[in-house]
C-alpha cells in the first residue's frame, strides 16, 4: 500500500522532500518566511543525535555552557573577515527604536531623530548571532588568566539566525539548531590536532549514527570559513547529486585572539595570544539524513535516530490474552528500545502504512494465529517479505537485525555515493560529470578567481580538497601545473 | 578557611550573592546589557532540573518540540491582553532595514523612507519571543483536525527574551531559558485539571530536587499572566525576605483559540474551539536556589543538582599505593555519582576551600594515613567534623547521607520559610511586617485598585491566593467584608 500524498522520488526530488516532511509529520511552516516548527519527531532526532555527540565531547573534556543571542554590534566588528563573511545575513536588535503596541506600531521620536546620525545607530545596534565566535571570546578573555587555564573546551547547543533568501526546511532556514564547540590552546600545534579530533568525532557519528558516507578534505580559500585559516569538512551526496556540507572544523589560529585580546601568562610569565579553533554540526544534517535513506514509503532512519523504534500492533482490540502477550513480549524490550503499541481503531493496512511513512523500523504484529503458533509476525522497514520468529528469540533478533539494519543503511548508501564520484581531466568532462549530477574529482590549479569562474559556468564550487596533486598533474581548467586533487559539486 | 572574596551574607545580601555567582564560576556578564554567560557549573544545574522536568513530563505523555524565535508582529498583537502584558518589553527584529557592514552601519534607504509610513512598518516587523503562546497557537491550528487529535500536550525548552531594565544574574536578565509546557483540550475541565496537575509535577520538583519550601494559591487578577483566565504560582522566600515566583501554570480557557481560530471538528461534526493551558519554569529558579541554601563559604546545592558531587583529593602526588586505592574506592561510585579526582599541585587548604565554594557536597580525603587506617576521610558541606568511614561502607554512606543531606536542606529552609510567614489584621501590621521582610498572610477584598495603592505605599504585591475567607472576616486594608486569604510580599 503506497501513500498517495507522498510524490515519487524519480518524478520531482525536490516536492517529494517536502512531501516526507510533511507526511511523516517532522516540520511546519510558520508565517515567518524561513522559520521552520520541529514537531516531537523530529526534535526528538536531533536531541538523539545531540547525545551521541555530547558523549563524544564529555569523553574529551568538553563542557557545555550557554551564551547570550545578542551580541553588541560594536564587538561583532572587530574581525574584519569574520563581520564581511556575515553581515549579509546577520539579523539585528536595535534596543532604542521600536515600541511595540496593540494594533500599531508606534516609533520612538527620540530616535528616529538618531537614524540620521550614523555614528550612533551601532550604540544601539545588536547582532542576532549567525555564530558565537565573537562572545566566545569574550568569555575565554574574562576567564582566561594562566597557562594552567588551558586548553579550554568549551561547547553550546544553540539556535543561530542568518537571513536566507532561499529556504527549505532543515537544509537551509532563517533560525537553525546546532553545536558549536569553541576551543582554546597554547600552541599552534594542539589547536589544529584538535581541529582535526573534532572531526574525526563527526566521522564516528556520520558513519556509525546516521549511516551516512561523506568525502573528507580541507576547504579551498574561497570556502573557507569568515576569519579561519583552515577549514575541514565532511561532504555527503544527496540522491539528486547536490553536495551537503554536514559539518566543518576550523583552525582558527591567533585571528580572533589578536582581535579580542584573548591573552595569557605563559610559564615564562610572558602574555601570549591563544591559538583557537570552532567546529559546527546543525540540524542541517536531518535533511540529509531524510534524503539519504528514505523512499516512497516515507522515511528511513538508522535504528538509532528513529523516534519510535518498534511498534506493537494488537490485531483485536480488549482481548485479555492478546494484551497479556503483548504484555509479556515487551517485559525486557521497553526499556531498551523506544516502543509504542497502537490499540487505536485505525486499521491495520493504516496504521503499518503510517508507521513507515513515520520511519519505524521493526512493527510487530500479535493476533490470535501468532499466540496458538507462539510466534510474533515482524514487519522490517527495509524488508517486503513478513519475518515470523519464536517470542523467545526477540531480544536477540533486535540485537542482530538492528546491527544488520544499520549495515545495510551504510552499504546502500555508500554504494550509491562510491558509484557517484567521478574522475575528469578537462572542462568538458567536467561540465558533462556536474550535469549528470556527480561528485566530480579533479587536478585543480588553485584560484579562487577560477572557482568563481567555474562556478559561473557550471554552478559547481570546490567542496573540499582530496589531497595535494603529483608534479606532472595538470588543471583541468587552466591545464597548467595543478596543486590539488580537489572534489567539485552542486551544493545545498 | 574563609574565602576573602565571598561577602558574608549578614552584611551585605546582594553584593553576597553576586560573589556566589563569581567565585562559583556559575556566569559572567557580557558587554550586552543584562545578558549573561552560563559557565559549566550553572549550564549542568540546569541541565539536571531539565532532566527531572522531562521524565515527569514524559510520563503524562508530554512531547517536547521546537518552535521559531520571532514572531510575526500581525499575529503577535492579535490577543489584546496578551500583547498589552508584554509590548513594554518585547525585543523587535526589523528584516528590512540596517545592513551591517564592516566598520560601519548603512541605513537601506528605500526603507528608510517606509519609517514615516507606519502602516508598513508591522510589515517588516518581527517580535522576539517573549513566551511562546503565539506560536503554538500557529503550530496547534495547522495540525488539529478532529477531536481524535486530543488532547496535544506540548513542550518546548528554549531561550525567551524580555528588555528589562534592572537586571541581575538569574533573577532577571534580557534572555533567559525555561520551558513551556502548551497543552490544548476538548473541556475546559480536563484544561483545568492540566493546570492543576503541571503544578503538582512543579511542587514535587521545588520539594524532591530543589529542597525549597513554597506556598502555592492562584494569582490576583492584577497579577495574572497577560491572555490568562487563571494563573497558579508557587512562591518562595529568599533569605532576604524578598519573594520569588518559582513557576506559573495558567488556565487561558478560549482566549488564544477564539484569537488565533483554534478549532476542531467534535464528535457530532461541529467545530468548536479548544480549551487551553501553558505553563512555565525558567532558569530564575538557579538564582533561587543560590540564595536558598548557600552561605559564606560558598554555593550549597541539594546533592541531585550539584555539578560536582564528590571530589577524591590524593593526599600525595604520584603515589602509586594511594592511586590504587583512589582507584579501587571509586569503582563502584564513578557511574552513579559526578565525581572527580583533584590531583593538581594546589595545596589542600585551597582545594578545600575551592570545591565548598563550588557546592560540592562529599570531600574524600585519601593519604597514607587511611591506607594504614584503611579508612576514608569525608567532609560534609554542611558539617564542620569530618567524618571517617570504612571503605567498604561508602555506597551505603552515600546513599544514607545523600538522603540525609537532601532532608537537612530542605528542613533548614523550611524553618527559615515557616517563620518568615506572619498573619496580620490590619495595615500598620502590615506594614511592620512588609518592612521586617516577612511574608505577611491577610484577610483581602480583592481589588486592583488597592493592590495598586498597597503596593505604591509598601512595595509590597499579592504573591497569591491561599484561600477564601470566611464571612466574618475584615479586609486588613479597607476594612470592608475580605473576600479572600491573600499573600503579601515584596518580590523579585
Amino acid at each position: 500500500m503506497k501513500n498517495k500524498n507522498i510524490i515519487p522520488k524519480e518524478t520531482n526530488f525536490s516536492a517529494w522532500y517536502s512531501s516526507i516532511v510533511s507526511e511523516a509529520k517532522l516540520a511546519l511552516y510558520t508565517s515567518v518566511k524561513g522559520a521552520i516548527i520541529f514537531l516531537p519527531n523530529a526534535w526528538l532526532i536531533w536531541q538523539l543525535i545531540k547525545e551521541k555527540i555530547d558523549n563524544e565531547f564529555k569523553k574529551i573534556g568538553v563542557k557545555n555552557v550557554q551564551l547570550p543571542t545578542f551580541i553588541n554590534a560594536h564587538d561583532f566588528i572587530k574581525e574584519v573577515k569574520h563581520v564581511d563573511g556575515f553581515a549579509p545575513e546577520v539579523f539585528t536588535v536595535n534596543t532604542n527604536q521600536f515600541k511595540l503596541t496593540n494594533k500599531c506600531c508606534s516609533q520612538n521620536s527620540n530616535n528616529s531623530n538618531d537614524l540620521t546620525n550614523k555614528n550612533n545607530i551601532l550604540d544601539d545596534l545588536l547582532v542576532v548571532r549567525p555564530t558565537s565566535e565573537v562572545i566566545f571570546c569574550e568569555c575565554f578573555k574574562k576567564i582566561l588568566n594562566s597557562y594552567n587555564d588551558l586548553p579550554i573546551l568549551y561547547n553550546q547547543w544553540c539556535n543561530v539566525f542568518r537571513n536566507e533568501k532561499n529556504t527549505r526546511p532543515f537544509l537551509r532556514t532563517n533560525e537553525f539548531y546546532w553545536q558549536e564547540l569553541h576551543t582554546i590552546h597554547q600552541t599552534e600545534n594542539e589547536a589544529i590536532m584538535q581541529t582535526l579530533q573534532t572531526i574525526k568525532i563527526y566521522k564516528k557519528i556520520l558513519k556509525n549514527e546516521l549511516c551516512m558516507p561523506f568525502i573528507y578534505g580541507e576547504k579551498t580559500i574561497n570556502e573557507r570559513f569568515a576569519g579561519a585559516i583552515k577549514t575541514f569538512t565532511l561532504e555527503s551526496l544527496m540522491p539528486d547529486g547536490q553536495a551537503l556540507q554536514c559539518c566543518t572544523s576550523h583552525y582558527l589560529g591567533q585571528n580572533f585572539a589578536k582581535a579580542y585580546d584573548i591573552k595569557y601568562q605563559n610559564k615564562n610569565n610572558y602574555f601570549d595570544y591563544v591559538y583557537q579553533t570552532s567546529a559546527g554540526l546543525s540540524t542541517r544534517i536531518i535533511g540529509g539524513l531524510i534524503m539519504m535513506h528514505s523512499d516512497n514509503n516515507g522515511l528511513v532512519l538508522p535504528l538509532n535516530l528513529a523516534p519510535i523504534q518498534i511498534v506493537v500492533i494488537p490485531l483485536e482490540k480488549n482481548n485479555l490474552k492478546i494484551n497479556n502477550f503483548v504484555e509479556n513480549v515487551l517485559k525486557n524490550t521497553k526499556n531498551k528500545y523506544r516502543v509504542e503499541i497502537d490499540n487505536s481503531d485505525k486499521s491495520l493496512g493504516y496504521k503499518i502504512n503510517n508507521y513507515q511513512i513515520q520511519g519505524v523500523v521493526f512493527i510487530i504484529l500479535i493476533g490470535q494465529n501468532e499466540i496458538q503458533k507462539n510466534i510474533l509476525t515482524i514487519i522490517q522497514r527495509n524488508k517486503s517479505d513478513r519475518i515470523e520468529i519464536n517470542p523467545i528469540n526477540l531480544k536477540q533478533f533486535l540485537k542482530e537485525q538492528g546491527k544488520n539494519y544499520q549495515k545495510q543503511l551504510y552499504e546502500k548508501a555508500t554504494h550509491f555515493f562510491e558509484s557517484s564520484i567521478i574522475k575528469v581531466n578537462n572542462f568538458n568532462e567536467f561540465k558533462e560529470a556536474i550535469n549528470q549530477h556527480k561528485f566530480v574529482e579533479a587536478k585543480f590549479k588553485q584560484s579562487p578567481e577560477n572557482e568563481k569562474k567555474i562556478k559561473e559556468l557550471t554552478g559547481a564550487t570546490a567542496r573540499c580538497i582530496k589531497c595535494k596533486a603529483k608534479k606532472s598533474d595538470k588543471c583541468f581548467f587552466t591545464n597548467e601545473q595543478a596543486t590539488d586533487i580537489v572534489y567539485f559539486g552542486r551544493s545545498y
